[in-house]
């Protein structure tokens, strides 16, 4: 079989399409964020990427029937707006190294096809520490970019993130340059221990102004009130622990 | 080599033929299941599939003679019926993701040249605590397909299983689908622990009503008690444990 | 690059030649016995298989110089007998299943092409336990050659190995059989705890008689009192255990 | 996409180039001496080895754009030599047995295409203890090249290193042979705990003579100085160990 499989459902015409990703990883910030601005622009599902790149397995709808894990591709037809919006979230990134590549390549090379010549790659940015008011960190493919990204409120700060940025939301960027498609990544701040809609809401209240969308924040507001009652509950159970030097090393 | 070698005994012509496969994996029931099916409906050996996919390894015949490891397809023509069989079942499953992709797809190539429009793949589904009477679970390819396994007592049940279906058993659902083959998976529920004859009963109970065809069960009840044998004998040897909090929370 | 690069120094032209394979694997049995044979008969090194199957590594020799690793084939001619022989020996195994069935599917074809019809591939069987007369197992292609075999007093036992046989000395009989070669494979029993010059000689003098050929054991012998020097020092250094349940499962 | 992309800034012309390679390994000696050779002759980026065999990773620079992790190519023109030069140096290794043999293989095209016919491998020889005055050991593709490097005092030694060269500075050596390139690893000494700058230095004083280029070491020394401190800190934050056995071992 095709290494990658792209499945299409539509082939939209779109207007100079902007694209945004966001997809599992630290926080799942990515993905939260991706699919929350799928469900409030209503975007509409127009193909699906299989690949032997991710795990051998199907998931089953509440109905009883199956699909197979994948990515997911939308689009936003905006007819105020100079573009519309192409938007890819998913199950899972790529299981090796190897995969990774291929599927960032195979999707830059769809994103062509679709006339995308800006990108905003969405992700967290794991601090080990809870954090009250997540910044969003950025990084671009060019200093132009990196002063628009400053202006709309993003924090360039050196040394951060110190590893690079791993996964999808960076090879997009790296790939995409060989493209010649600009492209900035944000990073919400999490703890990296939780699934955090509270950074997802961070990066998406910097996308909203970049895209000149209105978000309503009402569901992950929901979803971060639930994860922190859990979290709370879970501290209280525990006897209050000495704080470790690494912990402490990041107050000072 | 090919990455997948498919050596043909024999290339049968058959009528309107039902695909069912049954793997190693969780109880190892859907192996038992399809291996007790082999066995009772005299199906005839007509291919192997060999691959770099399984482990580099041959198995050693009580003769001393050897064979590679690898998945076999068997036929039973049926006079009257309006569906021939075409069984699958072997000693692995692929090692890796990609050999999962890999074998599936391949086998349904197999399957589309022998006209397969209709396909039951058989596995476990693990509870982790022991179970008296298991169930069948059920997902399909379709929601008319859904309504028709529960009118053959298959359960559906939302949220079961949860992390979806891995291996063969979904793949083969999940890719099926894009050759337009009508598919459901059965899965018996099962400790998990040990190989399980009686998940693998209940799967053919069900699977014989769909396939109207008569199953004699001796040889699996007898494996069962066998197994039962064994397994009250190491609850003796071992003192009664405490419950756990995880085995409470299926209770409750 | 190539997955697999054959580099000859020569074209050998052989009379109906036999194969002997023996590589790193328990005990080293298999790899001590074929290096054994080269140097006893002399062989003549014609070709090295170089592959990204095995670790990226080169080994120095005491002159300073490199090689990469790899495998080796070596051919004898023999004019007072009926066959030549191809012997392969080598520093690894591919190092992935994929890697054993392409080095295996590849060392076929270059026996293809120099006409060998017959093969015998050298391992060790492990025990776990120490072996004072270590027997020889075997497995083969046909019953025919299972009797041959018999005669020569290899022993096949029912249910041993239990496992298979797992590595290029299974596969090269597996994948051989497609290729229209008949094959036996000779296990020495051995520990498996040590490198296992005794395992090798038992082997040895079995393949001595099929092949028709004198071997001189003296190096052998006088590696087999070096390990037995070492390990019986261990055993002084160390107190002397209880007897492990599995170990007595092994004398019952 | 392509498993191996070179990027070219530049296609330099060049005289009779020698090629050096200094990449990530033990204790960083071969990457730290390449930079360092880089610095010290102001050489010349002209291509970048962008590859799915790297981790799927970009990293950020100081004024928060992205690079992708690969390896990199840069040239030194010289008037007043024989030979150019080109080196190489990177971010990472390939990251599995297939992708540094794809990498070293693809590496050899480039400098098939650029008239490299001598090479020059840097790499650390890991002692797991400390060092005071870190030998330079080498290894070579030819009898000559070994008599040569002796000459500028490269310690040849029976036996080391016993496990032979593994990554890039052995693949090119091994591989390089098959292209007609005269190639020599030199290794140095290494604690390989730490980073270590003295190990480079060592390694770059035989190079400097080899290539007849003038070479200030201050930087490195800092490096040492700041590695020397450090380390001093961490010996005393623990009290002093028992000697190990296998310390002393390396003593004896």
């Amino acid at each position: 079989m095709d290494d990658i499989l792209v499945v299409y459902k539509e082939r939209p015409s779109l207007k100079d399409p902007i694209f945004v990703e966001g997809l599992p990883g630290v926080g799942n910030v990515g993905k939260l964020a991706a699919e929350h601005l799928v469900d409030q622009l209503k975007a509409v599902k127009f193909a699906e990427l299989v690949s032997k790149y991710f795990p051998p397995q199907v998931l089953v709808n509440d109905s009883g029937t199956i699909r197979l894990v994948g990515n997911e591709l939308y689009y936003v037809s905006r007819q105020d707006a100079a573009n519309d919006l192409v938007i890819m979230t998913g199950d899972y990134q790529g299981l090796t190294p190897e995969g990774q590549y291929e599927l960032s390549d195979r999707t830059l090379k769809v994103l062509q096809e679709l006339g995308v010549k800006r990108m905003y790659t969405l992700g967290g940015y794991g601090l080990g520490r809870m954090i009250e008011k997540p910044r969003v960190l950025g990084a671009a493919t060019d200093p132009e970019l990196v002063e628009e990204m400053k202006g709309f409120g993003v924090t360039f700060s050196k040394g951060e993130p110190g590893s690079g940025i791993v996964g999808a939301s960076g090879l997009l960027l790296g790939l995409g340059r060989l493209y010649g498609i600009r492209s900035a990544c944000l990073m919400g701040e999490t703890s990296g221990y939780f699934v955090d809609p509270k950074g997802a809401q961070a990066v998406l209240e910097v996308l909203a102004k970049i895209l000149q969308v209105k978000i309503d924040f009402t569901e992950l507001e929901a979803k971060a009130q639930q994860i922190d009652m859990i979290t709370s509950k879970l501290r209280e159970a525990e006897p209050t622990p000495e704080p470790k030097r690494e912990d402490l090393g990041y107050i000072g």
